[in-house]
């Protein structure tokens, strides 16, 4: 299991804060925190207006690279920024992200060919996010189908299969939790990425929920997810359900984060 | 999702203290919390020497049915005090247990034909519990042949597939979890339940791996265990399980149990 760290993100105030005032410190806090945690990726995410976008997230690279050597996942939907971000990395980056809408297809793909980065691809189109089962796994064989036409192999795609709040719709977990499962026995080198608290979206004590849905889709096929890696309830969630389902030997991955402070009781 | 509460059983220290000074007090404590919590049985255990037992065990139900109606479940291995606690019940109980093991089927399975009350049966036989998934299943099916062929209808029995420590093999959890979950596929009126912590047992940090287990093992079809009804993260695992897999219609049950502060931070 990956984690993709979530936190340096400019839709956060905090971030957004450090952003405005070039407090490069706070960033790269970040960036070490969530690297010494287990992050295998730092999502990058400049979250600000289109025409500071590339200089905001150029900054934010920088910033992080002065830190840590931790891949980044590239977290922008204008082509512009993205080229930019991807010629400022030192290590291969994933593209967050491609879907069958039409401006990702026509800008974020073409950079994702070119560069043969991983890529994450949201099971989405034109119309939004598909409400049913059928119509979500329809999206993932297109896309698939033009991700392996473009010589993108699948175990470079990240299928986020997108997760939506269980208070809008009790169907919504099901849905993805079959859309992993389904993906993952038809495409079996195809990778997933997705954000896990949305499913909590609107509900109170929302940490619980959120942990038995991480369980629930690491069983269905889940191998890497978005989410904060400081969270010690959700790291020990993922280092339990790998234990329980046979994935580590002799239990060592799990007693030696417990040895490590990084779950369990916090020390201080 | 039942809950059989764990909490009446001779073997912990202070209920057996309550015993020896027939402190009923303590014990209608333990029940009017258990009940309260939602527990739909409370299991009772005298856990005392075999000459002792059964008085013991009428003192413990008489102790509860003075306090609560909740049906019990009556843990016992042995014919004489079991026989005589089923004449001191109010309210149908649970038998706990049967398995194939010779001492059980002579002694335990014509008390559960006789009385017609629900029954645990223990996925072992006289070699002990089946260390793979096929030998397991094998007891399983001769199990639920042997209830069937005495007139015990599958919906009346409570497989135990009995969880073991991760700790000491590493496939005892995959084993479970395919176990409930075959057994649900062939047999989908029976009912199951399990002593849930043993999966963790060994292990430093216990509670995550709890709780992540208890998810996997309600998708699996686990659909009864035997656990602490006072744990709030357990029966907030159990909510948020059945609310992500789309059983708990506008997520009523959670939100109410938020309400009543049942899950979610303790108000005191």
């Amino acid at each position: 299991m990956k984690i993709i760290g979530e936190k340096i993100n400019g839709t956060l105030p905090s971030v957004r804060k450090a952003i405005e005032n070039k407090d490069c410190g706070f960033i790269k806090q970040l960036a070490r925190l969530q690297s010494e945690a287990g992050a295998d990726w730092l999502d990058v995410n400049a979250g600000t207006s289109p025409e500071k976008e590339l200089d905001d997230l150029i900054w934010l690279i920088n910033c992080i690279q002065e830190e840590v050597d931790t891949p980044l996942a590239i977290d922008s939907a204008n082509p512009e920024p993205l080229a930019a971000a991807l010629n400022t990395v030192k290590v291969t980056p994933i593209i967050n992200s491609i879907s069958l809408e039409n401006h990702k297809l026509e800008g974020i793909l073409p950079i994702a060919i070119k560069t043969g980065c991983g890529v994450i691809a949201l099971a989405m189109d034109e119309n939004g996010i598909p409400k049913n089962l059928d119509d979500r796994m329809k999206v993932i064989h297109e896309l698939l189908s033009i991700t392996k036409k473009n010589g993108i192999p699948d175990n470079k795609v990240f299928i986020d299969p997108l997760i939506m709040a269980a208070s809008t719709n009790t169907d919504n977990g099901k849905i993805v939790l079959d859309t992993i499962r389904i993906t993952h026995e038809v495409f079996p080198k195809v990778h997933f990425c997705g954000g896990l608290s949305n499913i909590s979206f609107g509900l109170p004590f929302r940490p619980l929920v959120n942990q038995a849905f991480l369980s629930l889709a690491i069983n269905a096929g889940l191998d890497c997810a978005i989410l904060d890696p400081l969270n010690r309830e959700l790291r020990a969630t993922i280092l339990s359900v790998e234990l329980i389902l046979g994935r580590d030997k002799h239990c060592q991955r799990y007693t030696r984060a417990c040895k490590k402070g990084l779950i369990g009781k916090k020390s201080e």
